[in-house]
């Protein structure tokens, strides 16, 4: 059992309230007890193995990232400022072709690394040889929803869509029932998967009640693609499909008509908004107003840090603030707990994980990071959740609870080696 | 004398050079000599008095930030999220009309904190009671461009704009030939100063050979009352009444024609641009592009924390670089090594100060940065420019230099007690 006394709990639950002088126990996995302090440590003072004194700290839930391609870590930094074609086709796509399993490992290692050190505990991750992902995220101790790769063209891991569904299907079973592991469908996007293939990928989603991922009109040359191919617009087009429902997660969305949001958000589906990589690509703003005021659900990402260039989710948080703000030329949009929800209890809800995780309440999965706040940013506080969205970094947090289970703590993390990740790293990163 | 062996230099000198396994020797307050750190360790190696190991690290210039008002940080999180009227009238307005010496010292001693800690070594700061700030400013060990605020208007400094530039006269007696202070004119903006008072202001500058800062064109509001008032646009009025020359420095400068461009380039004058300010307050998006074709000199400011919410200009580089891509569409546009230089070099001339600073070269200040290059976030690297404007934060920085003086070493602040400041801060800061 641990303990946490004296601190500023953003419990992102219904009321979205903010409990200062608060206290929350942690018992196994799960939030046993969460409210004042006082009351805490009276109830459950004495049975705590581990007491944590959290003045001048502040608790929330542990950030989700929606969407990203983890093992890219090994190529950040290493195409930048490039028109799209050229990012792809002359540097992202040759260097990508030479992975190999070991490449996914390592770079996904390092990724974790990266998301524990900077708050967040759960992330979406699109990409191949998820058993090698699945694997470093158990040594960490990080949660994360795999989406296996499905295309209609050869990739490094897979040569047809066929072996990429077998393949995607041993991984279902392997990582059934676990406690930190869910793994999803992820076909590509329209311009790499045909019909068959993303309907083949709904089945096989829908028999095991799985999430399906998938790319939408992150540019405008994927829906001109679309419009040519299909004769209609990429959600219209999924949506006749029958993809789109409670279970889907679409990333970017930045060019979607009035006509496609209402069909989203009848639909049910969750949008993993990018604002960094659509903004550092220059592929477009995503129409976040329009699509909020429609209920649609919106969760954020930081794609990989290929596009990015890293995986700061407080970052991504401030930043989708004010590109919607300056976009529309309105400071009252993208308000601060508006984003702060995308980034907590949205995710939850886009990765299909609500019941557990998103907002630290009694019985949730204990999912949650600390921050020193003794910081000159961010120090005197007026409103916490303007700090947390507008002033802090990654490097703020602290204190990293995943599962109930200390992952990093002031800073260090717990069981892994980061020196030999970096080793290692340096010797697969060479292209 | 400083001997920094071993280490990664991005010189920012004329050719933009970087040298890997570099060395770099200090010697009072300039640099003594850089090269290839095997020549520098045998001919400096003996007579060092301090020997910094450079691996895995990487030595820059310190960031210049070119436009703020660092009193402000007592305001960061007090107001936002509102229309530029509630923000101002209702909030920041009031809550600053309660303003004393007191309240400038303590948060500008916060903000030179943050400053330092994210990497910052040069400031420019647009407020009242500058001898506070100039204090400050030598305790921590901080270079800055104190503007010395002034406006047809009262403020709680002062009453009249004559009462105004009589006490920034004695300011500037006070700090002339400082090490580490320059004093300059700040003339508020054309909807609070007289065109008048800019004059006065602009003779007293030259006079002293002084550099004037303003805010202009930050709003539509803003051009709109000009075209109101002097029937032509802002920085038509500001070049007719002779303020533009390559003494002025122009803050935010969102709402520019071409024609206003060209004034501007063939004045000399520089611009402090402030794209996250200018995001959160949904104030415009300044054409950096046409800017940069024309040959203004463009430098980077974070603006007040009240409009940011933080001093980190790494934050404040990669926005920059963000949206002006996705402004325009355009990857290629706004890229790292351009950001790099409104940072640093830029910041140098906007500020005439580029004979000291702004680059690592023989001869210059030894005003210097240090940023840990081993961690998660930056490792592998493939590209460290890239890293440094799209990956890297505040807190990566370990070391800062100024002026020849450690003023920060492994992230401790050498000369000022951070408690005393918050604990006096948090006195301070309730409205």
């Amino acid at each position: 059992m641990i303990l946490i006394k004296n601190t500023t709990i953003i419990t992102q639950n219904p009321q979205r309230e903010i409990i200062e002088k608060g206290g929350l126990v942690i018992e196994k996995d799960a939030i046993e007890a969460i409210g004042q302090s006082k009351e805490i440590e009276r109830q459950y003072g004495r049975r705590a193995e581990k007491i944590i004194n959290g003045q001048n700290k502040v608790v929330l839930p542990g950030l989700i990232n929606a969407h990203g391609h983890l093992a890219m870590t090994l190529l950040r930094g290493f195409a930048d400022d490039l028109s799209l074609e050229d990012w792809w086709f002359k540097y992202v796509y040759p260097a990508e072709s030479r992975f190999t399993a070991k490449h996914v490992y390592w770079g996904s290692l390092l990724a974790m690394l990266e998301m524990v050190k900077s708050g967040t505990t759960c992330f979406a991750d699109f990409y191949y040889h998820q058993d090698q992902v699945a694997k470093a995220a158990h040594q960490i101790g990080l949660r994360g929803v795999l989406g296996c790769g499905v295309l209609d063209a050869p990739t490094f891991y897979f040569k047809t869509a066929a072996e990429a569904l077998k393949k995607s299907r041993s991984i279902i079973e392997k990582w059934a029932n676990d406690d930190l592991i869910k793994v999803s469908l992820a076909p590509h996007m329209l311009r790499t998967v045909s019909l068959k293939t993303y309907q083949q990928c709904k089945k096989l989603a829908q028999e095991h009640k799985l999430l399906l991922m998938t790319h939408l009109s992150e540019t405008r040359t994927e829906v001109d693609f679309c419009l040519k191919k299909y004769g209609r617009r990429p959600v219209e087009v999924l949506a006749e499909a029958n993809i789109l429902d409670q279970r889907t997660l679409l990333a970017h969305a930045c060019w979607l008509t009035k006509r496609e949001i209402k069909i989203l958000a009848r639909a049910g589906a969750s949008i993993a908004h990018c604002p960094i990589s659509n903004m550092k690509l220059a592929s477009g703003i995503m129409p976040l107003s329009a699509m909020l005021k429609a209920g649609v659900n919106v969760s954020l990402g930081t794609d990989s840090p290929c596009s990015n260039n890293n995986l700061d989710m407080f970052e991504e948080m401030k930043t989708a603030a004010l590109v919607h703000k300056v976009h529309q030329l309105d400071p009252t949009l993208a308000k601060a707990q508006t984003i702060l929800d995308m980034a907590t209890i949205n995710g939850a809800k886009a990765l299909g994980l609500i019941k557990e995780i998103g907002s630290l309440e009694r019985g949730k999965k204990a999912d949650l990071i600390m921050l020193g706040f003794n910081q000159p940013h961010l120090v005197p506080v007026h409103n916490f959740v303007s700090h947390l969205v507008y002033a802090a970094r990654g490097s703020d947090v602290e204190t990293v609870i995943i599962n109930g289970r200390m992952v990093m703590e002031k800073r260090k993390i717990k069981r892994i080696n980061q020196d030999e990740v970096f080793n290692k790293v340096r010797k697969f990163a060479i292209f």
